[in-house]
């Protein structure tokens, strides 16, 4: 019996009415400039650069057939109009003052909806400093225990629900890196881990309990951060059973992007690699939260399993078995929210012969991660709508650390997460899979 | 009726004897640092770094079944201990003294071969300056017209399989770079092709002669320079005729390489692109050949046409309509054959926000060639083996200007060619296509 | 008997009533930089960064006095609350207009100051398409011949000095460059020069015109960019006789200033140089004016000669005799007035070990220029009050080429042009050379 | 009274016989790569790039004299012929072994001086690891106490130069970076220092131990290193007692090398700075030393301080009471004794326009300091010649952290730290003092 029955093409139920996009951290950089980005291109000041669902096509059929739709032509998704934003965050001021704290969006930009960001404020989030050590903020809840804690959210959820008329939700965690944790044992059942919740046990961190009340209420959940959250057999099979897509984790943006898009292409040419130094400088909240050691380590370990996924060492010893891989980020308050990433990367090739390639990557941190949030919240509603539950795998496009069944090792390589991808929508839509075999052209 | 019959699986013809490769520009710094390197290879002194038939390997089935053998021990490719070498040049020096001169390889990895290298002495070469302006070189053949040429080279070959006991051949073009030259009417048809070199006709490039040779004599013949040569509809008539697989134009490597890595990465996650400049440092006999503009408008056509193909404007005018895209070659002795790419990349993100890449790219020309050859004259003989013949659009991985039929575009992006490639294998094996669609893995 | 009687401290005529700017090209990215600047710093809306005259300060007597006063305390300069601005443009947009059309400053710094802006407008220019291709303006004046277009420039500032009241002036060259030209015998004395202007004679720039009409009228005159202008025996002798202070050519700002950072640096450690490759991008009109391959090489000359004056390969031919150097400049419009450098530096130390530096100089070229206008505005009408006459060497600081002595090597050294400038000063104001000798402070 | 009565010109001693080099850290990759140099130099095998006494020329007299003889013509140096060595580690290889360890010189570099090199061993070294962490070596002294240990250093030397037949010498620390100390009573006089070396105390440092033993032997002392060893009181004044000249601290080279040249240049132009991001990479021992974070903050406390000092905040609060700065050093394999710095420098021009520079130096450690030994033990032992005692701040030049008297600040900017030590070499040859003031060449 298969373990999910997969609803396509005409089955899929409609994307009708509101759905609700429910943030925690909501006042953070990433969320302020997703947010006030939807409505800027939703009053047609801004274009949506960056995302898949807005301007990316799809090609159909045959390489001479020329089709090749725009994806949200071509599936069901939901219309930007229809969707209605709430979160949480620790800190208490409003969007228009959260976005221009942010340092991301210039004025130009924040001005014209000053009245709709001013109109979004954030409920208290649970929080505990514990978790995350650099920053302290005074707008969270109060609870007697875990379990508390989880029903205060869910009553904020559902009065978010009734009050904006939405019913379809997704909530993506867009908070801060929590510090680094393994998973334990009461991780690895949904029984023990809401007796440990119970008992409000400290390996329980705050993002946890976000996504215990979203899977609880049948709501997608989405971690665009590398801490464990909804990574743990215990919510994973909450989210079978209650037959809710999940997603994660860590936001794929910035080095680690460079890093799947250059990694492929040595390993395509099978060029050897040696060494890969990369040091990242941000000046931004990401930035002093990640110069606490323990937060640092969750993003480490997100970081650097990457190469070795996609060198797959064990098939290429000659190349890929001894290299020395080093990840450093440091605060830089010069640098702002704009970050800079620079890679020096040691190769060879025939015969053993040396080569290096420097990449200087200045970029913009919120600005490579909103359009991802977006793509996430349409497709884990498609997803839910095409009665797709568990893991999502096939959005690993979009994450450091692609979430994968168990017994089946990750796909890291940009260029097949996107395969992938598109695959996946060929089969909702009851198209052909493209394989890139071209020789029929010439066999006919 | 189907136009070609290609054999697959046990009907591929097996690759018994020995495979000559025939090279014009045999002395250059590609030829001899591919040669040296098969014969360390042979003799377990260096590793075949780069080469995807020695060293790649290709996942068949399910992912869970981790079935990924070899690729030489998946197809049936002749074995490099099978191959001898013979080609032309306008010097006359033995490939032991063209190797140093070429100062790519170390003293430590000619000294070993020194024999062999000195056994290896180009024939006279088939040369006109007018094509190639900054060269000059006194070992070439004389001849009353170009037919007479044609018909000495196909002696030369005749001689070599005699002498050497080969029947089973393959030529590649490692010679200089020729003037740019727009397909006439001269090239548009066999008979107008034929008719014009009985009469010498000055458009006819000393590269089409060799292409001309290798063709009437059922040899494959592959160009890695961006010359036409034998992408002209004469000479494509011609391969399908005789049932002669053909490949071209222009190894892939370097700067260009690396930005058909980059470039589907920024299409992938679609990043804008406002400008793209990229400047080359070189200082070897091609850095010489470039140097004089004619010669330098062929690379410029095949370098600049990349990034259009990859980025398709007509489908995302928003994001690369308007980029502007500067490429220039600057000769640079200090460099030697060592070359240096520096690209500067001005993107743009959500909203329009620009961001920017630099990339320094220290590589080395030859080393990163040289496993290109072995690899299409290896791919090149299992196509005729299998009776693929006229052009080979599945070898498009490996040129930076791949040969394509007529209304169907080339594919430039790195990662769809590879898949192509690797498909284009799992076919002729009777191996299922790999898609990348896993969802499967989650619906049993 | 001394050729120039220089005043020294309170002898020095003191800087009563206004100073006139008079500048060709006034309506030029660099002058409109400049302007808005000085006014924003009168404003107390900007801080004048960049300008040794205003910010600057000089060490004076012992080290351990810590005596070190600012330059314009030290010595009598302008007040820059006296400076008054006018100029000549083949554009007849006013200056509000001007600088946005250049797009250096934001609106932030525009919009405040937009009265004063909107009140300067260009006089019509002396043109001649033949020096600078690229361009095309229709606000040009008109005459019967070279002499006439003189009276006419000349007539033009006795307007502006009347109207503004002003009596002291300094020109200073801020047009576009161009062609490139070799002294020749019309050029060789005043005589000879005057004679050609009576006949028009082609080899005569408008630059030299402008030249021609400040020094007739006593003014002091500078030449910002690399066209011969004022560096010709003609014009040298016309300034001593007139005993007006000139200086030039081509303000040393971006890649140029880099390089004479960086290399009295490489010969103060005595490193050898085996090449030195840099290469430029930008998008402004000096940008489209040096894809001219003519005015590019009177740019090129100035870039190019830096490098032999600082190394003296004639006093260490192991380190510098061999050295390649290659200078491109390349037209990339995404880069606007923002100029971007890239330097490959091969260096090599101990025993011939080769070493590399790469220098990425994201730099705004008229951000970098508009300090050096005032800083010369101010110095040379100093330079005036003190008698100090023709040539002023002392201000080679500020220049790529700078003007020197017929029989002396110019300076290129950055660091020595600053200890010269600086000596000047004091010799000036009758305090003690610096020689940087501090043996004496053990000895005591 | 003057504390010392420098000899001049004819008075200065000549430097007969042979001149003892004595090393601690002999076979550290700085010190082979030193001896091995000279000695490659002496036999016509090498040039010593990089070295002032044997390449550098001194102006003398009027820029139109072209008076510019080679300093070694100029000032009486001992002759490179006259070096004999020796020297301390805790590793006994000898100096063929430890070359071919360090892998900074070639096989075609050793070889031909094998048996020269085989025919330095080092001494037993006096070793504590407290000091140095990350290394561990079994070829050192055992003493009673600490006395007892620089008795046995001193006896050492004494062997030294009878069986060489050498009177003079000179001692240059070469040895690893100790861990981070402050000066406390115990430094700060000699009695204390002598009653705490009796004791043993656990705050003097081995490198003080060397520093003592040279000292009490009237040997001159160079300190490589950024540890404090002789920048203490008591041992400062142990070498004014016993007239004998002390230099250090830490070898310039690499990165700071490059930013006391690049932030002079800032400075020199007033441009301002928000940020300076430094990371290094490399792969030799030294970078095992500084994986540990004692050693790392004596390092980094040297590379911090340079930028205040050349940039003087406290003169241009405007420009540099602000910016952020920050160093990393991290250990890298790949890199092996080649370093590499990356340098990340955010600048302010007029107006406050932000712009940036990014240097990448692909150096070589020890190619950068050999010469600096060379240059060091040369001019040391001219100064004891010249009865030059106690601090030698002329020779600044070569320290990232010169030591400077009590009261003075130490000049940090590359430039004048040169203008001060050519001028001292014309000092001590009566030749009158540089200034660059050029004035009096237009005044004639």
């Amino acid at each position: 019996m298969k373990e999910q029955e997969i609803r396509r093409k005409e089955e899929i139920l409609e994307p009708r009415g509101k759905l609700g996009v429910l943030i925690p951290g909501i006042g953070g950089a990433v969320s302020t400039t997703f947010i006030a980005g939807v409505e800027l291109v939703r009053r047609g000041l801004g274009e949506p650069v960056g995302s898949l669902t807005q301007l990316g096509t799809i090609r159909l059929g045959k390489r001479y057939e020329y089709r090749t739709p725009r994806i949200k032509d071509f599936v069901p998704l939901a219309d930007i109009n229809d969707l209605v934003f709430a979160g949480w965050d620790i800190y208490d001021a409003n969007l228009y003052e959260a976005a221009q704290f942010a340092k991301v969006l210039q004025k130009d930009h924040i001005e014209p909806i000053k009245d709709f960001l001013a109109s979004i404020t954030p409920m208290p989030a649970v929080f505990d400093r514990r978790f995350v050590r650099n920053l302290d903020g005074n707008h969270v809840k109060k609870g007697k225990n875990l379990r508390d804690l989880v029903e205060q959210l869910k009553e904020d959820i559902r009065n978010f629900q009734k009050t904006q008329g939405v019913d379809r939700c997704v909530m993506i965690w867009c908070g801060s890196t929590e510090v680094y944790m393994k998973p334990e044992d009461v991780h690895s059942s949904l029984p023990a881990f809401l007796e440990a919740l119970e008992k409000s046990d400290e390996r329980i961190a705050p993002s946890m309990l976000y996504a215990l009340a979203a899977l609880e209420l049948n709501i997608p959940f989405v971690n665009g951060a590398p801490n464990l959250t909804v990574d743990i057999p215990a919510l994973i099979e909450l989210a079978k059973k209650n037959k809710v897509p999940i997603a994660g984790k860590d936001f794929k943006t910035g080095q680690t992007l460079m890093k799947t898009i250059i990694a492929p292409g040595l390993k395509a040419r099978l060029l050897g690699l040696e060494g890969w130094y990369s040091t990242n400088i941000l000046g931004n909240r990401d930035g002093l939260v990640l110069d606490d050691k323990d937060s640092f380590k969750t993003k480490e370990e997100s970081k650097l399993s990457v190469l070795d996924y996609i060198l797959q060492p064990q098939l290429y010893p000659t190349l890929y078995k001894n290299y020395y891989h080093k990840v450093t980020i440091n605060y830089y308050p010069p640098r702002g929210d704009n970050k800079e990433g620079w890679d020096c990367i040691d190769i060879f090739g025939w015969l053993g012969y040396p080569m290096q390639i420097k990449i200087d990557f200045q970029c913009r941190d919120s600005i490579l991660a909103a359009p991802l949030v977006l793509d996430l919240v349409l497709f884990m509603d498609l997803a839910q709508r095409a009665n797709m539950n568990g893991i999502q795998e096939w959005l690993s496009f979009y994450f450091k650390s692609p979430m994968h069944k168990e017994n089946l090792y990750p796909e890291h390589d940009l260029f097949i997460q996107l395969m992938k991808l598109k695959n996946t929508l060929r089969y909702l839509m009851k198209e052909e899979q493209i394989t890139h075999f071209g020789l029929d052209y010439y066999m006919e």
